[in-house]
């Protein structure tokens, strides 16, 4: 039978891993496919650092992915342009499309879909959220006969590091950001991650496949982990919780219709949620279905090997449909449900307060809460050991929408008996009971 | 477009929740697939159980699963026959099957796909393992461009409620399985559970897709929980580990040629794997592959409305390929590698003995291992606080194959510096290390 043929764009860490797979593995793959997958061509931008590619090298991307013997175009060049442009050159042209770029996806999943669909050819994209772990695929065919109410994971392993670090350690942020960037867990310039972009991408990806909708990167909202404080990781552990920066798409009922919640921040959660274990650079992710309950899938998020792991299982399925027929699943965006702004969103919040102790203090915070409609899960106030009449109030809240509880620690910090607020940390109990103070 | 005709055969607790899935999520089910999907029969033996199903009921499965008006038969009845029978007849006329029958799989996989691949019909099982946790996709699809080194889960729940219970509480087995019993995790004949049956029909099937070779439930080597002790649970904790029924499927290297095993037995793993985490009756599968690295997956491995949520996946997928063309996975047993004898496979060994606390007692111990090239990885000797002369020696191995191990047990009881064997567990590290005395 015929080869597939195969044009990659890009060839760094992940491509070269590639590469090394689609020669070794070179037998096996051609066994689970039904026909030999070939490299046909690899665009790079500086061809000298890639000498054993010889003859399969170009600088001309445009004409690669467009070429009458390229079956597959496989994208690990990242970033939006000229990626978009390329692919869409290529699904024009009937090429199918293997992708790991997930800032492209996040930001315009759609126009590649339409094209896609334009011309019958498949767009994959495993590789774009949480690397190697198997888990686009199952939400868009295991679950698919299922209704996902929540898919909330740890998505970017530097920041994971990093938390898992302070924890651990009790060190601060800026001294586990050194150590993750020695250890090369962390960039040179390390705000995709700790500013938490990269997981807002993959949380933007995830929400469109969980809930039929489009959800575009503009519509996550996303707080990253650089405020995060040893004293905050303390107060998590108090509440038998920990920290996690959380990549969260939630179905939000309404009174009309539902919406979507689609955010990313770092949460405490119990200690006991199976995500709470997942340490180090390694990326997690906990789906609830209606019917499937509790699901979670767990791997490594990132890396070489990992990722091209992920690409060579959609470069199969896509070459798999070429020798056989047929087609992967294409975009489902039909539910097009709306997506709630964050202060719309019902969450909890943990507040740290340092107080005045004395009579009515209690009240007139309590009172606080009540003016906004924000209800009270517990209160815990200790002596904070000092002698100049201070107190440490935490409160932990129910759910709320998001600006009921902002206006209200806002309110705090004017009030006479606050004489600071310490923390103010997001609470997630996905779905376990056991956050109360 | 002309609907998708599904015909269901059995109608338990799952096909309750498939039939209830497919009328509440009939709208959601229609877009996913691209026409809508329409129950059209449902053959039981006793039709007078089931009045809300009315018109759809037959006792006739033989006719129904070869109605020219059926697209699709789910098989949901269990056991071998007349399952076996029934679903060759409809493959052999072309409607495509989704089962849950592990039994059936694990006994006859290769029958059923031969009789796919002819008429050209697609073969779903997700169900068929692990329940509502996507696994089998995964391994046949996402992973299909790597090589995987090894499967290794908690596949029934039944067992793993009863270990866990009996870690958290000290019970011993007869009140932990009673315990199970009086909830509803373990059936009235808990043989298939506790003998671990199921998980070795599970293990056929995992090691099946994993290593692209035919395994049947005769392959796998069986041991149940029937003789775990509350004193072995003790043990193992000394030992940093808690004790799991798992099912294992690995790829031995040989000199020659590569092996595979598929075993099932109660083994010592270390606390601090992610495995050791999964409690209660809940399932967990941990994958390990050259370029992805370790994975799990984790959920709900029974139980009506997950199995269902499976089911259901399994279900629109083939739907699609009705509607869209194309067709899914074919079974995939090109490797054929050869299946290790347990007593070939390499393992470890936790031996726990009552010895004479005397001179030459440790000698005549380690020259017994020696003797069958059992190599030694710790040992810890701790006088047992009887009045006696009596010590307790645990004796940890390294990996030897199993019957060198049984047969080094078998002559340790005979000496005469041994008073008794207390436990022998085997001992798996799963990549980690961390099992020493």
């Amino acid at each position: 039978m015929s080869a597939v043929r195969v044009a990659m764009l890009g060839c760094g860490t992940v491509g070269a891993e590639v590469v090394r797979l689609l020669r070794e593995q070179a037998d096996e793959l051609a066994a689970r496919v039904g026909a030999p997958v070939e490299l046909v061509g690899v665009a790079v931008r500086r061809p000298h650092k890639h000498p054993e590619l010889g003859e399969l090298l170009t600088t001309d991307s445009s004409t690669l992915v467009t070429r009458d013997d390229v079956d597959v175009v496989v994208e690990v060049i990242g970033g939006i342009e000229p990626a978009r442009s390329l692919l869409l050159e290529a699904l024009k042209a009937g090429k199918s499309v293997v992708t790991a770029n997930k800032a492209l996806l996040a930001e315009d999943a759609a126009t590649l879909a339409e094209a896609a669909d334009a011309s019958g050819a498949d767009l994959y994209y495993e590789a774009a959220v949480a690397g190697a772990i198997p888990l686009l695929r199952p939400l868009r065919e295991s679950l698919v006969g299922d209704r996902i109410s929540r898919v909330a994971g740890i998505v970017n392993g530097t920041t994971n590091f990093i938390l898992s670090a302070m924890t651990a350690t009790g060190a601060g942020y800026a001294d586990a950001l050194e150590e993750a960037t020695r250890l090369g867990y962390a960039e040179a310039d390390p705000s995709a991650d700790v500013d938490g972009y990269d997981a807002a991408s993959k949380a933007a990806i995830l929400a469109s496949l969980a809930f039929h909708t489009r959800v575009t990167s503009a519509d996550v909202y996303c707080e990253g982990i650089r405020n995060v404080t040893a004293a905050d990781i303390a107060a998590a552990r108090e509440m038998g919780c920990v920290i996690k920066l959380l990549a969260i798409c939630e179905r939000i009922p309404g009174a009309d219709t539902e919406s979507v919640s689609a955010r990313v921040y770092p949460a405490m959660i119990p200690a006991t949620h199976p995500l709470a274990a997942v340490d180090g650079a390694f990326n997690a992710v906990f789906v609830e279905a209606e019917a499937a309950g509790q699901l979670m899938f767990y791997g490594q998020g990132a890396g070489g090997a990992p990722t091209a792991s992920a690409v060579l299982g959609d470069l199969v399925a896509v070459a798999r449909n070429r020798v056989l027929g047929g087609r992967g699943s294409r975009e489902s965006a039909y539910a097009s449900l709306p997506i709630l702004p964050i202060g719309a969103v019902p969450t909890r919040y943990h507040v740290s307060l340092d107080v005045a102790d004395r009579a009515g203090v209690l009240a007139s915070i309590a009172g606080e809460f009540a003016r906004h409609g924000v209800s009270i899960a517990a209160v815990r106030q200790t002596g904070d050991g000092s002698t100049d009449g201070s107190a440490r109030l935490v409160v932990v809240t129910h759910a709320a929408p998001g600006e009921a509880l902002a206006a209200t620690v806002d309110r705090l910090a004017g009030l006479d008996a606050v004489r600071g607020v310490e923390s103010v940390l997001r609470v997630e109990d996905l779905g376990r009971k056991g956050v109360t103070a």
